[in-house]
């Protein structure tokens, strides 16, 4: 397969957004993401989403988008993972791409989550979850994942506030993101006496959801300079995707043989680490699924970060911040830029990119050379690694 | 891109089918693709679907579907463009394949569309349309359809009777094939008395839909009788897909300088003609998306096998039968099979393999050497069109 390189970013305030449908929002991400590339069309566009038909009561987004945006007569399709759905549409893009069949592509993720059509969102989003065996019961998202929480907490013997630093740390990180919902510090105080969610969950330990789209255009390496030459005059780095893998498991959690270890994660990490022919110690920040606080943990075991059932650790260590040995959640991570569900995954590509660009600001990763980024649907079971690096090269 | 091979199918009967859930329809056709390509596994799993979060409160299908039939861990995702899902789902597999990233995968696609857990069926197709400037004004999916043929009628001076041949045609065809939903004949008479849904579609004009699910095991050519070894002992000829294209137009049909052409469908069928280096004077039969009797007729002259306005004549002078120049809905199509929307561009693609097999029994086309499938998401919006060669050989 070609080998991909990212060459346009683009990307909306994550908020609830009342002025804006959910065309105008991703039309506004594809359109920043063309002109940041130089471009002005493309041969496709992916487009992650998992809750229009509920919320918007509009599913053909691939036709909507591409209308939307003037690239009508594209091939375009919508991508469904839950709130993995993102980074599932880049993968898609990046094998598109790489097999030669398309040029360039748009790989977007849009939500628009607030003012629903339909269910409310806290139904909408259990869809992400196994319907006839788990929300048949009763439970809510949030609430499986509670599950997992308390069972990691009686396993290892944490306490809940030693969960606090990687909210805190996405906080403070949100605070330089113009793109991030909640910009705003916080203590553990604050984290400690925040309203009870499902017991262990707090409010500070769950993302907000929200309204957004971010996207990318990616082209193959081969073709930068040669189809794509706009690439040669613009002063950055190049970025290429050397890893991109992505793994399922049992859907329902109940149904795990150990529900604190999310064999996708280490699946399609590893995959990915192969493809990149790299290990963990050479990832110099790591863009997680923070749905969760307790999904950070259980993401950076996974992926080789540090040893099962040691993860509050590295956040009582500071190793999780900007200057720490694996700096998470660097622009905000879900807790703090905000979950527009499906359009998570790719946020998270986008502020990786700005990584390896040098353009992250006050948030800068020093350096800077390898990225990582995992966007998880459901409570595990469908899991996207993607590496991204740069060749640090400033022309 | 590697060129690609169908070496199993499956599909469970279309049906108002109350006895099984989502993941087991879709389970069966799975199992059945594995069992006639002779494997146990695969490397991915491509779900068109387009109703599962409305209709059953459930997303994630990938991992749930992969879950479901033992094939856990690996690359799963749902595929949407509206009723376009399933053949959106097969481009997205050929691509996965085609770079070499994946050895092997599944496509399926599935529908369960009766004992919905959410809005009624009709509203919730409506979702194909364009929410914000079509389905507010209070129009359904058989409504803008209706207008569609209604400017056809006027346009070019036939009557409404003059439809009738592709419905009979498809129920004809639909008798021989015991996965069809509808296995009676009709008469003339009978489209004529058919009660009106919208004027001017009536009852035979209009596909039922139905739960099912259908299934194809793709991998590369080069791959058979190397890494697939197994396809050499089974006597039958290998199936390669020449052609794939996708293409889309205006969301909102009236936004289209000419609601009476398909110009993604001319774009596709172009495009995979190319590919394929052919005409359409090659193509031995058509499965065309005749969800409404007249998008059978805009199909027919989009991809060139009749001039524009003139469809009709198609069907009157007996040239769609199995026997006739051009032979479409060979196993029923939507009109008679039954119309399982996100299942639909799969079941195509699974009857156009039955017909290169030369499986088809009473509907066989003789000497069927290349097979055309175009599947439709929208009232035109999304379009995919794909071509399969039989190499005729029987080893």
């Amino acid at each position: 397969m070609r080998q991909i390189a990212i060459i346009g970013i683009g990307q909306t305030p994550v908020s609830e957004n009342w002025d804006q449908s959910l065309r105008e929002i991703a039309g506004e991400a594809v359109l920043s993401a063309l002109v940041d590339a130089g471009l002005t069309s493309v041969d496709g566009l992916f487009i992650g989403n998992m809750l229009s038909g509920q919320l918007s009561k509009q599913e053909n987004l691939g036709a909507l988008i591409s209308d939307w945006t003037g690239l009508r007569g594209r091939d375009a399709v919508k991508v469904e993972a839950a709130c993995g759905s993102g980074a599932a549409a880049l993968r898609l893009g990046i094998m598109a791409v790489g097999s030669g069949e398309l040029d360039s592509a748009i790989v977007a993720g849009v939500e628009k989550m607030t003012e629903t059509k339909g269910p409310d969102t806290t139904a909408a989003l259990a869809t992400a979850a196994d319907a006839d065996y788990e929300v048949i019961q009763g439970v809510t998202f949030v609430g499986l994942n509670a599950l997992v929480m308390q069972r990691y907490l009686h396993e290892y013997g944490w306490r809940h506030t030693d969960f606090a630093s990687f909210s805190i740390n996405a906080h403070a990180n949100a605070i330089h993101n113009p793109y991030a919902r909640l910009r705003e510090e916080i203590t553990e105080k604050d984290y400690q006496r925040a309203r009870m969610i499902a017991d262990p969950i707090n409010l500070l330990d769950a993302s907000p959801i929200g309204d957004g789209a971010a996207a990318v255009v990616i082209v193959a390496v081969d073709d930068l300079g040669g189809k794509f030459p706009a690439q040669n005059t613009i002063k950055r780095p190049t970025i290429r995707i050397s890893g991109s893998a992505s793994a399922t498991d049992y859907l329902a959690v109940h149904s795990r043989k150990d529900p604190l270890w999310l064999s996708a994660a280490a699946l399609s990490a590893r995959q990915a680490y192969g493809q990149a022919g790299i290990t963990p110690k050479d990832v110099d920040f790591f863009e997680l699924h923070d749905a969760f606080s307790i999904m950070s943990a259980l993401s950076l075991e996974a992926c080789g970060f540090v040893e099962r059932g040691q993860a509050p650790r590295l956040g009582l260590d500071r190793e999780i911040g900007i200057h720490g040995r694996i700096p998470i959640s660097t622009r905000g991570g879900l807790k703090a830029r905000g979950h527009p569900v499906g359009a998570t995954g790719v946020y998270q590509i986008v502020e990786a990119v700005q990584q390896l660009r040098c353009e992250a600001g006050a948030t800068q990763v020093e350096g800077a050379r390898i990225g990582m980024t995992q966007n998880i649907g459901g409570s595990g079971a469908t899991i996207i690694t993607h590496i991204l690096e740069s060749d640090g090269m400033k022309l």
